[in-house]
């Protein structure tokens, strides 16, 4: 039964989305032994002024 | 002094939003003896594309 | 198909989550529309040290 | 390797999230000695329909 | 630079959070193009108490 | 009215956990002109084995 929030930048297509959503939870249910249909997946998507590592935003690293 | 995070498929009203709200703020005073004030709620709503069960998005499962 | 994640301070009884749980999913099932079975909530608990509102951590608040 | 994850209202500034995530990061680097590289905060933004505190949604307590 | 939150029963070992951390992280690097070294990955254990589906605690479910 | 949800490897003592709420406090008063009252930080501590970067866990990379 394991939730997955997922939290990436905006901009992964819906093809993307779906191939990590069947292939994580293939992980899950082989590696955890969950039920298949126990497992939630949510894509939480945020902007490059939205997200940063290092205290740098990713909008601020791009543009150098 | 809860904190609770609720993922969403994005279509709510505003009306349920705020029937949830305070609903769900009942319950947390009701039966865990918290303070009213001291409760926060956040929505975070994802599209049909970015929410999966059994690994399958939402946006699949409809179109069948 | 929501999923709820509520942060608490450690300490509620088994009986108490029972209850919010049973309470929370109801308030979504009724205002939200959705299905029961697809409602997952997860508490998560921290200690008093681990839980600070308006910058002072709820160990420090309750030695006052 | 702190991930901080900061729900906050929608309509900050780019510039106030580049400060807050350079702040924070500072923050986390010289009290918890963790390596700046490491660290990753996101911002989740919800609406004023989103947020509810005290059982009241944000939007229902600017109309007063 | 994606951050994966999963929530799980408590209960994996270590071996099987190293490989799900692995095979999680290959998905990520194969289908959505991320750096390796961005994807962080934590692990949140709740307890059988601490979760619920349809209402119902594991803890509950498990005693039928 | 910000939620701040910091995870964290477990192991911060209570002093640089009373240091970060405060600062990051200051921070978002400071730079997000939110009232002090309103925001709320939680530390949610996982083990080393609970923790991945690069697909490795945390608990591995200290035994090279």
């Amino acid at each position: 039964m394991p939730i997955v929030q997922i939290t990436v930048l905006a901009g992964r297509t819906v093809k993307q989305k779906r191939k990590i959503a069947q292939r994580v939870t293939d992980v899950l249910v082989e590696e955890a032994g969950t039920r298949r249909e126990g497992i939630t997946i949510a894509f939480h998507e945020v902007s490059k002024e939205s997200y940063a590592s290092g205290g740098i935003l990713m909008a601020d690293k791009e543009q150098k």
